[in-house]
């Protein structure tokens, strides 16, 4: 595995990678790497090798590390976010990343940057509502990063929902290189989703956080059998997270799945949260309805999947 | 010369030029085309040939034509904005473009499109506070055609001085591919810079419009002598506008070249202006000091070049 600390560089060695005829695939991370992140190897390259047939050249997978300040909103966790390149490297490595780009923020952002990307209307509910500019800088990075790398296939978790509609809206938007691929969330086997967050969390609030996927679980459940109220499907998350005073709800949300728009009881809908655990901000969802129910645990290699 | 009306046809025909081996050149317009743009498809093959070098296959030119209606503000000139596409595409085969893409306007913005692409700062003066929103709709349709075609150099004129830095700094900033190349303006026998718009002018307009060229081009002798106070030149231009009844002047301006700032007697200077005659916007502008002074008329094959 090669690590790549230029815009240059790791074009150069994609270059290199295409022009052997491997389809390239991208998974944009801001490091701290856990399974979450290690599924979307597995899934990148699965997929791109399904697509190239038992006869093409294996695929170059391409990681990058960035923890992208536009992306951060005034006093949130920018400065504090967990941050280890030797062990993402050596996780990248073990997992079959062929190509690792760790920029610098002068190297993504340098003296005289001045654009600004923008996807609106889905960005406006949830996560946009609680940290304006957000997905502007999430939007801003991703252009950079698939104008870089242009990669065929792009990985994203599914964990950050309303993020992976976002990128699929702007990537067909600007014409960006490639296919955006949306990967299962992955929990722990105490149900939480994995996040690079969760290292903040002290064990009592670990236990706490275990309310949002046990309340996003009880409306998936109640939906399997029937419910389609509303009301009554955030009142199961609510009634979970009301239980755990170190929880404080930022919103819980019922939205039309694919446009984001209130869900109006026709077609699969998203159901997702986003709350304090302690001073930890953290999110979670499930989709109900449609092809891709993912609301239990997934299964994950060398794990046991099981709920809490 | 291949005449291509989606995106997915386009980037078919690319990627075959680019499999042969092929340079790709584009050339964005909005049509109607005059000897500027022609001038523009010579400019990039030219320079794709020059780096190249002899025994590389011929550039393939590809020439966008496509009335964007996102840098058209309300009440501006979108609907009236001069189309002729058999024309264009005959002074097109006849100079050599292989390749033209003249996309609907649903197939660049179709249903459901919702990004927004924005360069900050150089958008600010001149054009940008006269046509609030024109250069983020340049911003968002040269990042699409950019991702599109995916030229190694796009060709754009200098006399939208203003555009071709922004456009430099939205590409370097987003990472687009290939290099932006930027062309002399190319003028008519009477001083006037070629413009598709020129087509609304009356004769007595025409005449009038003269004033803009004049100005601009005295302020360049005066500062060929030595002249450097910013009053003194901008007043040779306001000089000659103010002879024309016609002309109603938008701004003057004298900016630092490269940054947009107010030009503070150092370095090279843009000397700019924008004004309406008649009903009609035009705008022109000459370098001062620096490598790239084009402040006279332009040599054209087939033409004489010569001031009014």
């Amino acid at each position: 595995m090669r690590i790549t600390k230029t815009i240059e560089e790791v074009r150069e060695a994609v270059a290199g990678a295409r022009g052997a005829g491997k389809p390239i695939v991208l998974v944009p991370t801001m490091g701290f790497l856990h399974d979450g992140h290690l599924s979307l190897v597995r899934h990148g390259r699965a997929r791109a090798l399904e697509a190239g047939g038992a006869d093409a050249p294996g695929a170059c997978v391409v990681m990058s590390i960035f923890v992208n300040p536009t992306q951060f909103g005034p006093g949130e966790d920018f400065g504090e976010y967990p941050r280890d390149l030797d062990r993402d490297a050596a996780l990248a490595r073990e997992h079959g990343v062929d190509l690792l780009f760790a920029p610098a923020v002068r190297e993504m952002y340098p003296e005289g940057f001045r654009t600004e990307v923008r996807v609106t209307e889905l960005t406006e509910p949830m996560c946009g509502a609680g940290r304006p500019g957000h997905f502007d800088g999430v939007a801003l990075v991703v252009t950079k990063l698939l104008n870089i790398v242009r990669p065929d296939w792009s990985v994203f978790g599914r964990k950050d929902a309303q993020q992976a509609l976002v990128i699929r809206r702007l990537a067909a938007d600007l014409d960006l290189p490639g296919r955006i691929l949306v990967a299962p969330t992955v929990r722990d086997d105490d149900g939480v989703a994995l996040s690079s967050r969760n290292a903040y969390l002290s064990a009592e609030e670990r236990e706490a956080a275990r309310a949002l996927s046990r309340g996003l679980r009880a409306a998936a459940r109640a939906w399997d059998g029937g419910e389609r109220s509303r009301e009554a499907l955030l009142a199961l998350v609510n009634a979970e997270i009301d239980r755990e005073p170190l929880v404080r709800p930022e919103y819980v949300d019922l939205r039309s799945r694919d446009t984001l728009r209130d869900w109006n009881g026709e077609g699969p809908a998203l159901l997702a949260v986003a709350a304090r655990v302690g001073r930890t901000r953290l999110i979670d969802n499930v989709f109900l309805g449609g092809e891709e129910e993912q609301a239990g645990p997934v299964d994950r290699p060398g794990r046991t999947s099981g709920s809490a």
